[in-house]
């Protein structure tokens, strides 16, 4: 095994009618004004915005709500909380919703410390001080409730980037898979796909690292396992569950160890996608991308990407094992062809600019602008 | 799945070369002063015992040592470093060593806090204070080294019991597999017969927790698959690591989410056997007891088990995959029958009274005193 880190502070509370504890979990560790950050409205449905603020009223903090954050969370919303947060004196952010508004969260928290938040992303340095972070986890995907990790979109420079470090562990959160089964289908297989997506981005630099890339193929096969549940019964709890603590595991370190910090070549690859077509959801440019990334990258490490092959899919091939999975996305709804997200020929040359910005992008092996090209390509 | 909490607030430093970084470590926490406990003294020949002490040097962290923790510890060696602890006003205890040096630094770490420690493992309360724990680890097996556990034995009235609570887990452990190279065998068959049992204590109650379920589950063929390569070539770092670091996610909370807590009945029979034979290491009253609480046990969850003998044995019927199990471990050089570690028939009344001090063991199921006499019995 490579040398690694692991380190995951964040406390998780997870299962049926937990959210009714985020007052009191937030008042144990001494915190009194909280910013709660949520989406477009979806919690005021499901009942989960009630049970949080009646929990939050009954531990006597005080809230001040800000709303409406977007998928591909954006840095305008991103300044205007951090105004919020500092014209208000909060002194912990409450996340309520999923990874775009977690990240928004973590973002705020880290930014209210900086002139301006976005020279954190710029800088790329590790993030040492951030207000506490809370989390209400409506949708198990980015796995963002139990790492240090965000990612928002500069819309005025089409930069989407990532700011890290470890004071931005959310302290608590909250997990509760069962608000999960009224999701719409399509961001439930979203989730799957992200998830699956982030197990691959560490797999495929397996080397020596058994314990972790056994847990890993085990959690991918889990994540299929409940996805051919859910999609034909989204009300199963046992798969939902299932899936939603996968999708925990997949990054809060346990399937990474030792394997290099992952590669994540096929995230910037997406992420260019989704800062130029902001109405594609982050996991659809994966579910197209990754086919595309396997297919050129394989033979940098083919026993890895045969044992993935083997073990995931049941495949004798690494392109049966691609095969395989897409027939899967397919049946889940996911997309499978850049054309299916509305991407065509003619945008390819502004995607390779995108991610080229910040240099050739991989671990496992590093791409220059013509092999991203070649990838964008074979997934047309 | 089950509700659960995860919360695994502990640093892991892993690899090669990592223990010159416990003074910086523990110095970058603001703690200054540290009673370094260890063991008999293979710390002073395998060159750990060096390298902290510089480490700790170059920090400007002043240590006191005591010495002299040994396999099964005693609860009389930790009132004598509470005794030292509180003379030299430490801030925070170090261990240097394996699974009962570390046990024994959190019952110290806990014990300042109490007039007399003791009434801490009898109240059985979460202990909630606690000087700060700093772990290098020299040999995988309890898993101590990432949780918030600690057992200890009180020889006048041969009772092995455990504490718990958040305040013990570990701020950061140390994991530098290559210090366990030199290890005599004994001591790594027995890290990973430990490891095992810590996995099915948990594995046995599964039901619909698939993502714990198959985590934990490649996690018992990844520590056999070590084992089975260390027992013949020890110095294969590889299989060290992949050990070590099941080991640790044995017991950190990972394979054992959503499993009710886990049985720990076997432990219980176990502790009675070392409690009352002390030269018993731990790990050989689990090799010897638990086939005998699986022949007893599998009706009670039969599908659980018999996917286990299937999955991690290969055998097609539990019985089958005792024996694999066993034909393992005699393989590995552990004991197999209580005749093996020097217990016979006319001991069990003494170990069933013991066992029964604490009430009926179990959580898959209670055992009467009756049937606790039977699992010994089984063991014969």
């Amino acid at each position: 095994m490579l040398d690694f880190t692991f380190y995951n502070p964040t406390k998780v509370l997870f299962g049926k009618d937990t959210i009714g504890q985020i007052g009191s979990q937030i008042a144990q560790l001494g915190y009194k004004r909280v910013l709660l950050m949520a989406g477009g409205g979806s919690i005021k449905t499901n009942g989960v915005y009630e049970t949080v603020s009646e929990s939050l009223r009954l531990a006597d903090i005080s809230v001040t709500e800000f709303w409406g954050i977007q998928p591909n969370p954006t840095l305008e919303r991103v300044r205007d909380a951090i105004d919020d947060a500092l014209a208000e004196e909060v002194d912990a952010i409450l996340a309520v919703g999923g990874g775009s508004v977690i990240d928004s969260a973590k973002a705020v928290a880290a930014g209210v410390y900086f002139d301006d938040v976005w020279t954190a992303f710029e800088a790329a340095k590790p993030i040492e001080q951030a207000l506490p972070i809370f989390v209400v986890l409506t949708l198990s995907a980015t796995g963002s409730e139990a790492n240090g990790t965000a990612v928002v979109t500069h819309e005025g420079e089409n930069k989407k980037w990532p700011i890290k470090g470890p004071a931005l562990s959310p302290k608590v959160s909250i997990i509760d898979p069962s608000v999960q089964k009224h999701l719409p289908s399509r961001q439930t297989v979203n989730g799957a796909v992200d998830t699956l997506s982030h197990l691959m981005e560490f797999y495929f630099l397996g080397t020596t690292q058994e314990s972790t890339i056994a847990t890993n193929e085990s959690l991918m096969r889990t994540v299929i396992g409940c996805m051919d549940v859910l999609y034909a019964d989204p009300l199963n709890y046992t798969a939902r569950s299932n899936l939603a603590w996968s999708s925990t595991l997949a990054l809060n370190g346990v399937a990474g160890a030792s394997l290099r910090g992952g590669d994540w070549c096929t995230h910037l690859l997406e992420h260019a996608i989704s800062a130029l077509f902001t109405t594609v959801a982050h996991a659809e440019g994966l579910a197209v991308m990754f086919p595309a990334w396997i297919r050129a990258s394989w033979e940098q490490n083919p026993d890895q990407f045969l044992r993935w092959a083997r073990n995931v899919w049941h495949a004798d091939t690494v392109e049966q094992g691609i095969q395989n999975m897409q027939a899967h996305y397919e049946k889940w709804g996911a997309p499978i062809t850049l054309g299916d997200i509305g991407i065509k020929s003619r945008d390819i040359p502004a995607l390779v600019e995108n991610v080229m910005q910040r240099g050739e992008p991989g671990n496992l092996w590093k791409l220059s602008a013509r092999d991203v090209e070649a990838v964008f390509r074979l997934a047309l």
